[in-house]
């Protein structure tokens, strides 16, 4: 048995804070696809908030975050986790711009 | 729009230590579930490694392990992630006495 390369880190390579959020696809397998999001400061647009076709759970993993649903806002810390349903219109109406905020997001695609 | 009650958090709701490690089921879909698994020192037992009939995707978010595969060890810190293919012989060979580790497993169930 030999020591091994160090394991892909979700907390590395961070891009520099720019306009956009970062998507990373991280594995894909059928129904299941895993992605890091990589927010600083961004927000969703109010006019054009995400309305998906699918169940997406996430988990906050660093930063903050507030998602406003249709009839609530959550507030996200570290660990945090929620399941937005298909159908459910959202919007990310904060992330950290100090920070970068990192989300693990799982997409149950059908 | 109100606000809503706290999510649940993956670091919270930390067990005691005990002899084993616990599991608890976050979700479960056709072909994806997700687990939370809370070590506090416990190792795989030499002799009982584990072999699953589905690839688990493994994902630490808190402490410290090392994860022994049949050709390599490596060692987990937090944001490491690891795919853990069917078939494949492994053991946990050690996780932080002293803190808990905290493991976000994916097992894509056939």
């Amino acid at each position: 048995m030999t020591d091994a390369p160090p394991l892909p880190n979700l907390f590395a390579d961070i891009p520099a804070p720019t306009g956009h959020e970062e998507f990373r696809e991280i594995l894909c397998r059928p129904g299941c696809r895993i992605e890091r999001i990589v927010s600083q400061g961004q927000v969703t647009p109010a006019d054009a908030p995400y309305v998906q076709d699918h169940d997406e759970w996430v988990l906050l993993l660093a930063g903050k975050a507030v998602v406003a649903l249709a009839d609530r806002a959550v507030v996200l810390a570290p660990g945090d986790h929620l399941m937005i349903p298909a159908g459910a219109v959202h919007r990310v109406t904060f992330t950290d711009p100090a920070a970068p905020t990192i989300w693990l997001a799982v997409h149950f695609d059908r």
